[in-house]
């Protein structure tokens, strides 16, 4: 007998019907329920990409055979029930599947939104400059004695009328260009890209749009903040220069992965990278239909976008293969985007408007940081300036109009709400803001919108830590004191942990802890973050004291507590007034591009002159991590304000003593 | 009773199923079955655009009921056995309709198809400044020290080993650059569009092509001739600047009109101007094909394109509604087309090859007509010069390097074969040379590949009228000598006719004839085209006798006999030696700018400095055509070779004195 009909049976097709949507797919036998769920475009989440971690692509068999490789995170019972891991289970024969239907989670809106001409970080002559104009035209009708073309007739009517020299149309303009100028019995208002450049080199106007008669229309601008877990987009009126609202929404790419990471592996499935691709730009357009709803504006009025993502949500924005970005020695596709269009992207907004997309310095300092780097103001002052963006990396950049080095950590995480049992997001119920007494070790917290208790966030997480530290429930090693006399301290599956709020307690649930081993996460991220400060002055020769401003932005770095954050030294312990909050940087970068467009060349600049240190290359950010990874650091000289803190309180003091590694 | 039963009833559905194709569609009842037929992109030839002038798109009833408003041409026998004309019948309930196999014509090659880099007008630096320029590079592979981007370490390798300062690339490219450049090991060869520029500003070159390793591949261009009638490509290999094969074939879109005015009726039916899009894409695509398969090399070898085609084959092709060109005062969207490249219009080239199509100067003076200024070499020459396309449109320029001056006459078809009763275009069969014994008054012919004669081609046309009238059997106002001694003047349903050729003589038939009213509407031809000229003359101040040479340009100019075109008054009765014949003028202004790049800034610069003189809104022009509207004209002092042609053959020299109008 042959291999014949064995491989024959192996290329077998099946049928996978899928419930409620009632989709049905054929696949061969040996597909994962996932990739056959993502074939149908079904939204069933897959955090981890599909690698079996999360647990989170649970789907129910009604019928049929499929075989399992792992039912992590499923009890007996609802394994018994049909439910399955979708990306560890197999298409065996014809199968029916239920998708769960997914609970929408919410987004706390952006609190810090400073977006006004006002605000911008240098001057800018946006009212003599803009970015785009519409003038009014009241062209001859054409004549056998003048039949000058259309497109002719309006750019000498433009030159007659306005003095615009020569202006520039595209294809889907041209082709409504007759009827358009007719209809309007040639009288229009004509709406131009005003300053368009190529490497340096500006080109004539672009026309954008043409409105029948005088001009009553809105002239709109979206600046958009693509982050990995929530996108932000700002509507800016040309007419004022102000950002008059604002939209956000988790990243609907989270259902393929929660982090960059899962992302880049989700890209390399069949159709991965176009769907991931596709999903960006559903985003993006559910904002661009909220603001457009409720500002009664059409499409066709947002004239210009600017987009600030980090490097693996530009490369996806573009449909750019990120799979270089991951594999060392981690190379981006680009760091300047080309020039593009929304109608190129699909993006719901006049189709001729330009989209600028903000330009990386390498795989992991992105858009967003050049974009953060320009709303700081860092690249024109003379002040020796440290800017931090805290998300799942730490990107920092230190430097000032000189010079400019960044470097990116890779944080986890955690500080996000993630690798940690009961972490979160912001969203609801998340504890933010704890205090842990140092005499009864009780907790006291707060939620975000005083919803009942259901987790904690990064900025809760930065609390309690500190608080379990200098309170003495924790050592400066991680680990928490089991003979203390408090009952929140206990020991569950061999692994010890702080109750900070019990099921019950202001409505919540569940008990809500914080266990040993987040603890460990959560230093090792501190680590490689305040690793990252070391190295960066090290290799220009300079201290973290000599440094004069120490700016926060991204759009989680303003709810840092900086006193707690400096506690864990997670933050380098400096005078508290040499810290700023700049609120979400990337989003307000993305203003300052759109409404200003020297500040355009200003961005290209940056991050063409914006040094980029690989720490995996660097021989000595491995000590500087070792010496981090305790609280608040081995050297505890560097620190000494947490050390007069633990001397007050009395708690941790025991442990103030320099430690060695 | 109201009107709302008979308004629902109108718009009552009905079913049409086409056979053989077994299409169906339901449309409203009342749709006439050509549109039913285009809206299944059905191939029902519409020469008139469903005007009902032509009777050429017949099919076949064979179940179900219509409305017949017109039966033109079709017999009796016909209706009853089911043929209707398409355009004037409506569908009146579910109807079967048979669409009969259309015979593919075939299109007779081009003869004078010089295109080498001797052909040029004006001395050219190709091999110094070429379009499109290939590199071989060898980029130093990325390293956690030196992680510059895919893109930036391309340019970089460009700098340093080719001196390229900048250079741009596209999505599609940016896309595919990592898997290129990794697949390739990093040794790769990059194909470049060197001198690109908007309105006079050059850019950076522009990336169109990675080519793994060192180049073994093509480097082509395509000059294509776009025309009414007919469509020729040639293609250029850049290495050696010479054309190394050609291919033409029918328009495609002659299926809806013959004319331009016919296709611009066309395109205002629903999805007409897309279908004609289309078209003139699938047609140039066709091309493209055989023109790769015979030469072996890939779309993505074909690195660049020039078209050249009238103002309504260029809307056309881009899709620009071209009501305007057809209505008065007649004006087009654009003179000159913008930036496009192939795979924005759906060309099978390298999408990103640059499709370069030439400008145009009015409604009826076009690409194809500045192509032609340029191949002649007049927009550089001293000399006084006149140059002539004559197709369906006779379109003529005067001028030299310091003016030029165009206008377009409305020749109809005649001379293409069209509204004459036995014309045809130049396919087999056609009689192209006429000579009329003027003792026997016995025709003798020649046809186009010897084939039995079907019908008469334009050069046949122009000969035969010429002999019948210096043979004595025609007068000077077209009428034929009924009382001369000949059977092969006959009258026919009322018409006087000369029988060129009877059935069975050569093969042929049927009888073959040229009738009084064919000949009327060659002498409205020949005089629209006539007092062209003579405008042209008149408006600048000079005499036709001044013109030191007379270029004749387009694909049907080089089969015209001069003698015989000066005998009937069609051309200016001048010494022969000024005459010269430039074969497809189009075509080669369309190579000399895919070849040459300082020449595609001559065509925008003789397109704008062309000036149009639109002959509708010129006094003189109807005063110059009825003085045409004689053989050879009124006034015989313009025609002394003609004269004396008649005086020695004898025959016509009784009319050879001065006629009143």
């Amino acid at each position: 007998m042959s291999d014949a009909p064995a491989t024959k049976a192996r290329a077998a097709m099946a049928a996978v019907t899928f419930s409620p949507s009632g989709e049905t797919i054929e696949v061969p036998a040996g597909t994962s329920l996932l990739d056959a769920a993502i074939l149908c475009e079904l939204d069933v989440p897959a955090p981890c990409a599909g690698q079996g971690r999360c647990g989170r692509c649970r789907v129910r068999v009604t019928a049929g055979e499929v075989e399992r490789r792992s039912n992590a995170g499923l009890a007996t019972a609802e394994i018994l029930d049909g439910w399955a891991v979708a990306c560890q289970t197999y298409v065996g024969g014809a199968v029916a599947i239920e998708v769960p239907e997914r609970r929408r989670e919410t987004v706390r809106p952006h609190g810090h939104a400073v977006a006004e001409p006002e605000s911008l970080p240098i001057s800018c002559d946006w009212r003599q400059n803009p970015a785009v104009r519409t003038f009014e035209l009241d062209i001859e009708p054409p004549s056998l004695a003048d039949n000058t073309s259309d497109f002719d007739r309006l750019r000498r009517a433009l030159a007659q009328q306005h003095g615009i020299g020569e202006v520039r149309a595209e294809l889907p303009m041209l082709r409504r260009l007759g009827k358009d100028l007719r209809m309007a019995n040639w009288k229009v208002s004509v709406t131009l890209e005003m300053r368009d450049w190529v490497y340096g080199t500006y080109l004539p106007p672009r026309l954008i749009r043409i409105y029948p008669g005088a001009f009553h229309h809105a002239s709109m601008g979206v600046a958009v903040d693509l982050g990995t877990t929530s996108v932000v987009a700002y509507l800016l009126d040309f007419a004022t220069g102000r950002v008059i609202d604002t939209a956000s929404a988790y990243n609907k790419q989270i259902a393929c992965g929660e982090d960059v990471i899962s992302r880049i592996i989700y890209a390399r499935r069949k159709g991965g990278l176009d769907r991931l691709q596709r999903l960006a730009v559903e985003t993006i357009n559910d904002l661009l239909v909220e603001l457009k709803q409720r500002n009664r504006i059409e499409s066709y009025e947002i004239h210009e976008i600017t987009v600030a993502g980090n490097t693996t949500m530009t490369h996806l924005l573009l449909g750019l293969d990120p799979r270089y970005l991951r594999a060392e020695p981690y190379i981006p596709t680009l760091s300047a985007p080309p020039k593009l269009v929304a109608g190129e992207l699909g993006l719901r907004a006049n189709m001729l408007a330009r989209v600028h997309i903000m330009p990386s310095v390498g795989s992991y300092v992105g858009g967003d940081i050049t974009a953060g780097v320009i709303s700081s103001g860092m690249f024109a002052t003379d002040k020796l300036t440290l800017f931090i963006d805290i998300g799942t990396n730490g990107e920092m950049v230190l430097g000032n109009k000189d010079w400019l080095l960044s470097c990116a950590c890779s944080a986890g995480p955690a500080f996000e709400g993630g690798g940690v049992g009961d972490g979160m997001r912001a969203s609801p119920g998340a504890i933010e803001d704890v205090y842990v007494s140092d005499a009864t070790w009780e907790p006291t917290f707060r939620t975000v919108d005083d919803a009942p208790a259901v987790g904690i966030c990064g900025s809760g997480l930065i609390d309690l830590l500190g608080e379990l530290f200098v309170s003495g429930l924790l050592d400066k090693s991680g680990h928490l004191d089991l003979e203390a006399p408090t009952a929140r301290i206990r020991v569950r599956n061999g692994v010890p942990e702080y109750v900070v709020c019990r099921a019950g307690e202001g409505g919540a649930e569940r008990d809500i802890a914080l266990t040993e081993s987040d603890i460990s996460g959560l230093i090792r991220a501190k680590a490689a973050i305040y690793a990252g400060f070391a190295v960066l002055c090290r290799s220009v020769g300079v201290d973290l004291a000599d440094v004069e401003e120490i700016l926060i932005g991204g759009a989680f770095g303003q709810y840092i507590n900086i006193e707690k954050a400096i506690r864990i030294g997670l933050l380098p312990d400096q005078p508290v007034e040499r810290f700023k909050f700049l609120g979400n940087t990337s989003a307000q970068g993305a203003y300052a591009a759109l409404l200003c467009v020297s500040i355009r060349q200003d961005v290209l600049d940056v991050a063409a002159r914006m040094t980029y240190l690989e720490l995996s290359a660097d021989n000595t950010f491995m000590d500087e991590y070792m010496s981090a990874l305790f609280l608040p650091h081995t050297d505890l000289s560097d620190f000494p304000s947490v050390v007069a803190a633990l001397q007050k309180r009395g708690g941790g003091a025991a442990d103030a003593r320099p430690a060695t590694t």
